[in-house]
């Protein structure tokens, strides 16, 4: 691919800062957790897999600043507070608590044998380059296991972004649409806008295009009528969060084109890796949902484009319920109902 | 209201042009037929019924450009170039073509009786008049037979604007809402923002908040997830065209929104006067659906928010089946199915 969405070198993460695209193409220097919960929260960094390689990697610069301190204590306290701040900085995405938690479990094993806190920051900035091939291996094995679902020769309808800009890199949803394409499929791709972020216009699009791959955009409500149209085959979307009985936490728009894909016989596809998976949360109800600010709906750029004076109502994700979900795709398989099965042998293989 | 969407004075039709909205309150001067249809083109008015009054003074003003001619040959090819502009500017709102048929028959019946091309045009301006003040009529009417069916104390969720700047005043959906909540009940209500042209954002915001309506904005993606909340006791949306089966053409999106409804077990009520009917249509396959240009999605103003070189899917309506709508309000009563008697029976009555 023709961007890098996340890379670590000379000492600091450099994150591609998607708020500026598809008009400049530029790379955010971070050298803190502070910094790199801050991207997350701006949005500098988006996509639930993408988040956990760029929380790893905040969470192993939170542990060389505790190394500059001297006493374990110190150290501590620093590293604790980084982790708080970088699972802070978005709630919905499972990823982040999930790469959190890895890294933390390492740091724990490494401090029990009293190694030398520069020699813990090192494993973990080793853990988070671990952390972010494995991530970009399971997109290509997600995109393996299924290409071969896609039907040939009708439409493939995407939301949001759930690609080499929501991943270390090739994508879930997208992976699994270079994979089909790769393979000789002759498919049609259309993209949802995906207001209020509009991650479809700006991310997707150019994504795919970047690869040379034709796009369709269209605005979200418009979704409903194209699937009823007869064109879309199937529809691909990714995960930020996934409950034990299947219902999966995704972009805001997620569940409402899952029912008019419902109502048009087209089949709805989740694509994301198992750090996706959540299984203590029992079904969608569990999973918290972030509400964004005002602006995001109210304004366009600097732009007022709303009434003065308005509420807003500005969920970042919606739960589609598992029955609406045809099959999920992950690196180990793919996953079909009742999940509440197939999830958890999908969790414990390997 | 605070405002006058459409009024024809000293000799000219005045448009509160909507695409100028929420930043700024101006009326544009129409002088001719031509202008008027590019006016109804360019969105400076809106809304099926608006499109309706603004067409019947537009050709008013053909019949009076008309009556400048000698020769009666050259008024009626003036006359008919007049309606036929018009009625090419817009192809789904059915209100337009009913309007110009209406003013149409009568100068028929007057150019038969050898009548003098200014009288004829006087009265097409009359006609004109009296168009729009039924218009206004119909509304209140609507608001009447609608408010009864709004459940207490629940959200109100609209799409689009089908207000008082989409009709000659009140509005249809908002004539309701403003019926309901004049009646005392007690609703919150929601308004999708509706992309691409975000008539919810900068219209139905803005009209109902200069009544002192609070109003709580959101993306239209978010209507799905707010839908299954259980905040929302209905949905009030308008109408572009309404086949004899009762399937209902409306700003795209609609049909999405009526998808989440009926999976929250949520009423849709379709608020429409009688113009709206287009009994000649069987269902809606035999509506026409307006493509419109693909700026609309790839930027907001003069800014482009779209990667460059995509295809864009910019349909201007969908059509949402009998089976999900609830209720048809109209100005002499409410239709429930089956409408392929009910609209009929309400159509004949009067």
């Amino acid at each position: 691919m023709s961007f890098e969405t996340l890379c670590y070198r000379d000492g600091a993460l450099y994150l591609l800062d998607q708020r500026k695209l598809p008009g400049a193409q530029e790379m955010m220097r971070i050298e803190t957790a502070a910094a790199c919960a801050d991207a997350i929260r701006e949005m500098v960094v988006r996509g639930a897999p993408a988040i956990g390689c760029a929380a790893a990697y905040g969470l192993a610069l939170g542990a060389r600043e505790a190394a500059r301190e001297s006493s374990a204590a110190a150290q501590e306290a620093i590293f604790l507070r980084a982790r708080e701040t970088l699972h802070a900085s978005r709630p919905t995405a499972v990823n982040l608590a999930w790469a959190l938690e890895r890294l933390s479990t390492l740091r724990a094993g490494l401090a029990a044998q009293q190694r030398p806190a520069d020699e813990i920051a090192a494993h973990l900035l080793a853990e988070a380059h671990a952390v972010t091939a494995e991530d970009l291996a399971a997109c290509k094995a997600i995109g393996a296991h299924g290409a071969p679902l896609v039907p040939e020769g009708k439409g493939i309808l995407t939301h949001c972004n759930a690609g080499g800009l929501a991943t270390a890199g090739y994508g879930t949803a997208l992976g699994v649409i270079r994979a089909a394409l790769g393979a000789g499929k002759k498919c049609d791709v259309y993209a949802d806008e995906t207001r209020p972020w509009l991650q479809g216009a700006r991310l997707t699009a150019w994504e795919l295009m970047q690869d040379g791959i034709p796009v369709t955009l269209l605005p979200d409500v418009a979704a409903p009528s194209l699937l009823a149209s007869g064109k879309i085959g199937c529809v691909i979307v990714g995960a930020d969060r996934i409950a034990a009985n299947g219902d999966v936490a995704n972009k805001v728009g997620t569940y409402g084109v899952a029912l008019a894909a419902h109502a048009a016989g087209v089949p709805l596809f989740v694509a994301a890796p198992i750090s996706t998976f959540d299984l203590r949360a029992a079904d969608g109800r569990a999973i918290p949902i972030e509400q964004r600010a005002a602006h995001e709906v109210t304004h366009v750029g600097s732009v007022r484009t709303a009434a003065e004076g308005v509420s807003v109502f500005n969920p970042a994700f919606d739960v589609t319920p598992a029955a609406l979900v045809s099959a999920i795709i992950t690196e180990r398989g793919v996953a079909r109902a009742p999940y509440a099965e197939t999830l958890r042998a999908l969790a414990q293989s390997r």
